[in-house]
């Protein structure tokens, strides 16, 4: 690698963990700066503005994201082996080492998710790419026989979303020590409904599942359900 | 009402409607007095400091959540009405017209989960006291017999959380118009395993959710889930 390549990645990587704490728009140029040891106008000199620096920040970390969560699980059975592997990469991923501050698109998303302009557009593109991510693995699932053929992988991936969340506020802001725990409950309920492990036992369930052709096997994560 | 109370009510209500766009720390005492026709002196008389100023649109925004979600929903009867009092008015909040940057406490929980100090202390407080606003409301629910004596009222609550970041994460930023009905989805399932309508059907879901004493009902939210 080229010496000015390296500066660039090294520069990245520390920026990715700052922001991680501090979010893109804390972080300065003369920040960063300071922390790397250089000159302003040599920052200035690898990123230009400040909005492509916190581009570049963004797509180092939508890359870490890619090469720590989305290729290992690619290495196992497309099936649910894949799904639970995106999920455990999933959470371990805001407790990298390098950072300190928890998921960096978690921070973002809130930063710009007012704000339209290029950072905007994409966090949103990471966020549709990483949702499609996990339909695909639940519809993989799905074409294993795993999962049931009428679970609807969009409320499923819905629903694997909201618990990575509910994860990271109560670990990050409320400490709360529980928070690995309940995500994993909720999550091993997730998988074993897309399974078809539980059914309706009264008739209202089976009616709230299943509004048009009774009898047939639903789960919440199903069609029926999301239109309901 | 003092004019001067008046004066700071109607600063406070201003103030929580431009923090749900740019965020608690994207609000500069500059900017709110020119939106109010006020001098930067004048504001500082009536708020001191940034921070302080911060912490009294905290304290606003959690008067008016508490006004609009929590009050309405004790007026429901104890039990799964109250619950789902809850839900739907939360679900409501970030669309309330003075919130156009949606729920103010999504922004400040991560701009504040990595400095400790003050601001993070009251939004932590909010989050809890919420928590378990919606952890009592579900233990009335088993007290009503409604939800199944088993139920772990605080998995209940980390579901919940859950369902509403998602909801806001995907209407907010990915703009996807499916939000609200996976949300109303998800809550449905969830409120339906509370009330037992759902059963393992399968030995592995029954050894799953009941380790120790075989035959028990149990749900995904109940203690034996939580703690696999």
């Amino acid at each position: 690698m080229a010496k000015g390549a390296e500066t660039r990645d090294a520069i990245l990587r520390r920026a990715v963990s700052l922001a991680s704490v501090v979010g893109l728009e804390g972080l300065t140029i003369g920040g960063l700066a300071n922390e790397m040891g250089l000159s302003k106008s040599g920052l200035i000199a690898h990123f230009g503005t400040k909005e492509t620096l916190q581009l570049s920040i963004l797509q180092a970390a939508a890359q870490m994201f890619a090469s720590r969560v989305v290729v290992p699980a690619r290495r196992e059975p497309a099936g649910e082996a894949r799904v639970r592997a995106l999920f455990d990469r999933w959470l371990e991923w805001p407790a990298s080492q390098d950072l300190p501050g928890g998921c960096p698109f978690v921070t973002a998303t809130i930063e710009f998710d007012d704000r339209p302009g290029v950072l905007r557009f994409f966090v949103n593109k990471v966020q549709k790419e990483w949702v499609d991510v996990v339909q695909q693995a639940a519809r993989e699932a799905k074409d294993s026989g795993e999962f049931v053929p009428e679970l609807d992988v969009a409320q499923f991936a819905f629903n694997m979303f909201a618990i990575f969340q509910a994860f990271h506020s109560y670990a990050s802001l409320m400490n709360d020590r529980t928070a690995e725990g309940r995500a994993r409950a909720s999550f091993e309920g997730l998988v074993r409904r897309a399974k078809g492990e539980y059914q309706p036992v009264t008739p209202e369930a089976e009616r709230a599942e299943n509004p048009s052709t009774a009898g047939a096997r639903r789960t919440d994560d199903s069609e029926a359900a999301a239109a309901s």
